[in-house]
């Protein structure tokens, strides 16, 4: 793929200054700047794209926020200043280093779907002797991310610019890079959905991990069963067959991959107890966390489907199949997490299974599940699952999940879980809720809730964290994750190299008890943007291979009024005063301090 | 004041439910339904209202709310179900009881301006026999409180309706309430300001705490010294004069009063700095918390006015005057927190006061300022003041700061410091951090952290919180502050009635090092609505004296859902499924657990 003569004139503008201020988000692979000044890029170009409705749409979206932002960077790097001396100071001071590289170009192949693992590579040249700003990339989903990365690199000074002579040869690092979304717990309208999608473009994010239901709410019309709509939480609040496929379309349009999620068996009463209530297990039961032996959730409402109850299966095929019918990738997540035994206390077909051979376990019937679950979910053509990785290594567990064909959300202990995952050979989806739960940190949604009526700290003379001064305050992942604490993650940490061959990537969930259209954007951008720029290119700087998070700083301050300038209502990080005086509001003034 | 016709017909709807649905925040100290039904209102009432432009104004927004929403209830009051039992459980169940009551009457004052302490009670009857819904209000600002009790219990059932008889007698407990904007560390629009104040409004607030500015920026345009709009973020992020009349008076116009804060002489860079550098010190020292022994802000970015350098006084006089022209309230806060003594290590005005008389200490340099500052400030009519408390407790402090004409806000150190500030006599305005600031639990700003470059969890073995586990995450004042968390402080515990006297209410400050216009609103409602209701009527049954936080809970849901109708972007506090099934996300199924 070849984009000509992109550039019509070529020359130093009279404005030029020497550096580079713009700084992509995610950093490209490799990135080299010449030095022979400003290219003035003219308003009307001349291109030759390759004739593909995705590729031509996706140029005229970059095009036209190009001409309209006429963005001027917000956050430049510069080293920290020298300050006035306290009594004594020593300053140091460092700069950003650019990896050098070479231009390189590569064949099209337009044919190549977007499916896992598709090539997303691309180069981006610009000589100071050209006229013309060459794009190879070997699918359409590479140019799609060139076409980003150039938004990013023109800017507005007297006019639009390309700060210097540039080649960049860029491809990801891990191929799954991604959000997850949850309107089970509450709605999210398509309009904000898609602005979740503009965010992600931008950022490289290839996953929208679609949490579809939970046992709160069913917000999927059904043609098989027309009744699961009803736990809809209201009218207005549903997705139609055609409300998922524009989103589909639109996410495909920005080279993103929908993966739709139904959580089973475990998180599952609304929509399918309107179906037939004997395969919904407890979904009426208190959920009891104030009498924690009857505990039949770990957070409101109640409900699993019933493993041993063999209409359950029927209708979960129907379901499964259907949304098959509407959602295009490859994979489709069947959930599995955090099955609590105390719900099949209220199933009599369990017990009864339980009863009728005093060796079975709740392992056992969780195999169960998987024994007559997956071969439905494996009837469709090309049909790869992902799961939770509560069925490999919860308690209870399925002893026997097959790794072929599968991938595995890890989102327990880290870097523990990772290393037991691809030790048993799963290949793995890294969710560590440690660093990378955006939903973490705001106090507990649960009600009628004793432990916040405290009047005076109970450990003042210890300074130990508790529940209301310095603890989770009812977050149970709490604190906060940052975005530092999210780009700091090095999740391939003592792995062998067979075992950081199976991680394929790393979503960014965002669980919606406390969530919906007001609030979604802010939580989840630019926080993502961090993730993004983790499996795209690292956190290292690929020469000297130590962290560059405080070299990140500048360019994600940017690239956060970069989303907002694009309709992303991305948070703000810090005071602007930041923004304007790099590192100006670091804790540490010896820049390598993260290391 | 009498509002007379407003209803012309009185009769039960065939449709009419037994109960009442609706319930206002914050709760009125007294409500009385009557059980003959529903009355319904006309959509073209006849109105008597007294000639006053606030009052007709405010009487049009609240019908015009009334006629569009045509608001239904989200989430009602009804007890918590009764579960499918475990193998053995014996629920309970509790009903919402309303505190009866009778009616009355008052004169009105629609003279009676809107400042510190003025009568904003009211009464609003609506009798089976009558057609009159008659509102009785000693003030202007007591008749808009009586609006928005309306707009909350008029609800749409086959046509608007009020759901019985109803006669309530409603006044406040505390004089002061309301939340604190921060526009120096982050700039908010005019707009996003009112959507704030519309907020405020609908749940009785009554006090805007705007601090204006602070070492980072500098946003107020002025006319005396225009160079001070220099240190705005841009050009476009500034308020004109006119600007802030238009807060005040659509403020006013809603009942809530704007007490502008310039924080001095600490927080102070941005603006002065541009008038003469000689009255900033420490402007352009690193912060150095990295080096603790040499730093001069707790924050970045430093900077102190001198309290010395004559010249000072000069600057501050005419800033201070200019705005005491705009700004309508007789109090204003002038700061007083936070201030760094090493900060006064750049200061050759400082150094040679304390080396003149070496028992002089910054004890004295606070008293300096306190004694040369205040006479500036009182020169205004009718003025009083607000301070932070520092300036009485903390360490430096000035030794003498008068109690008359000051209100004192206490923000540290919760029950401990109201209890010290109210026994030296101060009046005291309640903002204590570890209840109420809304801005807690979001992580920290400073860039540069190595914090958060931690793999795995050093404590996992003890299960002790640390920084990235269960811990602050970098937010000095984690956790967050939940909506329980507000409501059930009782800040006036074990205080004497003297005291307790001194409390003259409360104001939730949200600080903006990561708020601007995209998630103001989202932090702020519907948090604020849980202190509105705290300072307007209490925590507890009027009738049992006990906390009533757990039947809060549709009450706050359902004004959440009002907020969000009303323009307000407040974010979802659960999933939609707790607000439709009231209690089922209640943490105890004993509906007395919060006593």
């Amino acid at each position: 793929m070849r984009v000509n003569s992109l550039v019509t004139t070529v020359g130093c503008l009279a404005s030029a200054v020497a550096g580079v201020a713009v700084n992509p988000l995610p950093a490209p692979r490799s990135i080299a700047w010449g030095t022979s000044g400003p290219i003035s890029i003219p308003q009307n170009v001349a291109v030759n794209l390759p004739r593909n409705a995705i590729v031509t749409d996706a140029w005229e979206r970059a095009w036209n926020s190009i001409k309209q932002l006429k963005w001027v960077p917000q956050a430049t790097e510069a080293p920290i200043s020298s300050y006035q001396p306290f009594p004594t100071a020593a300053p140091t001071s460092s700069a950003s280093s650019v990896p050098s590289s070479s231009a390189a170009a590569g064949l099209s192949d337009l044919s190549a779907d977007l499916q896992a693992e598709v090539d997303e590579s691309y180069t981006l040249v610009l000589n100071s002797n050209s006229s013309t700003l060459e794009i190879t990339a070997n699918t359409t989903w590479g140019a799609l991310h060139a076409f980003t990365t150039l938004q990013q690199i023109i800017v507005w000074n007297n006019g639009l610019v390309i700060e210097q002579p540039v080649q960049i040869e860029d491809s990801p690092l891990y191929p799954w890079r991604g959000i997850m979304i949850d309107t089970g717990r509450n709605f999210i309208t398509v309009p904000k959905i898609k602005e979740q999608i503009d965010g992600m473009a931008l950022s490289k994010l290839n996953i929208l991990h679609w949490h579809l239901d939970d046992s709160q709410s069913w917000p999927v019309e059904m043609s098989s069963y027309p009744q699961m709509i009803k736990d809809a939480y209201s009218p207005s609040q549903t997705f139609s067959h055609g409300d998922l496929k524009d989103v589909i379309e639109y996410a495909r349009a920005r080279g993103v991959r929908v993966v739709p999620e139904v959580d089973m068996p475990g998180h599952s009463a609304a929509g399918w107890q309107q179906v037939d209530p004997s395969i919904v297990s407890c979904a009426h039961s208190w959920w009891s966390n104030d009498n924690w032996p009857y505990h039949t959730a770990v957070e409101p409402t109640p409900g699993q489907l019933d493993p041993l109850n063999n209409k359950t299966y029927g209708v979960v095929s129907k379901v499964y199949n259907e949304l098959s019918g509407i959602f295009t990738d490859h994979f489709f997540h069947v959930g599995g997490d955090e099955l609590q035994t105390n719900c099949y206390n209220f199933s009599s077909y369990v017990q009864n299974y339980l009863a009728a051979d005093p060796s079975r376990t709740y392992n056992d019937v969780t195999q169960y599940w998987v024994d007559h679950a997956f071969p439905i979910f494996k009837k469709i053509a090309n049909r790869k699952l992902l799961i939770w990785e509560d069925l490999v290594l919860n308690d209870p567990h399925a002893p026997n999940v097959p790794t072929e064909g599968l991938l595995v959300q890890s989102w327990n202990n880290g870097l523990g879980n990772i290393n037991n995952l691809t030790d048993l050979g799963y290949d793995v989806l890294v969710s560590s809720s440690d660093f990378m739960y955006l939903d973490c940190g705001y106090g507990g949604f649960v009600t009628n809730d004793p432990r916040y009526n405290v009047q005076s700290n109970p450990d003042a003379a210890t300074g130990l964290a508790n529940f209301n001064y310095g603890g989770n305050g009812g977050s149970w992942c709490a604190p906060y994750k940052t975005w530092q604490r999210i780009y700091d993650y090095d999740f391939t940490t003592n792995l062998t190299d067979a075992q950081a061959a199976h991680i394929k990537g790393a979503v960014a969930p965002l669980w919606s008890e406390q969530v919906d259209d007001t609030v979604v954007s802010g939580k989840m951008w630019p926080r993502a943007a961090a993730l993004a720029e983790l499996v795209w290119s690292g956190n290292k700087d690929p020469k000297t291979g130590k962290k560059r998070t405080t070299l990140m700083t500048q360019r994600i301050l940017n690239f956060r009024e970069y989303l907002v300038a694009n309709g992303v209502q991305a948070a703000p990080l810090v005071p602007k005063y930041c923004l304007q005086h790099p590192h100006s509001c670091d804790l540490y003034y010896d820049q390598t301090a993260v290391n």
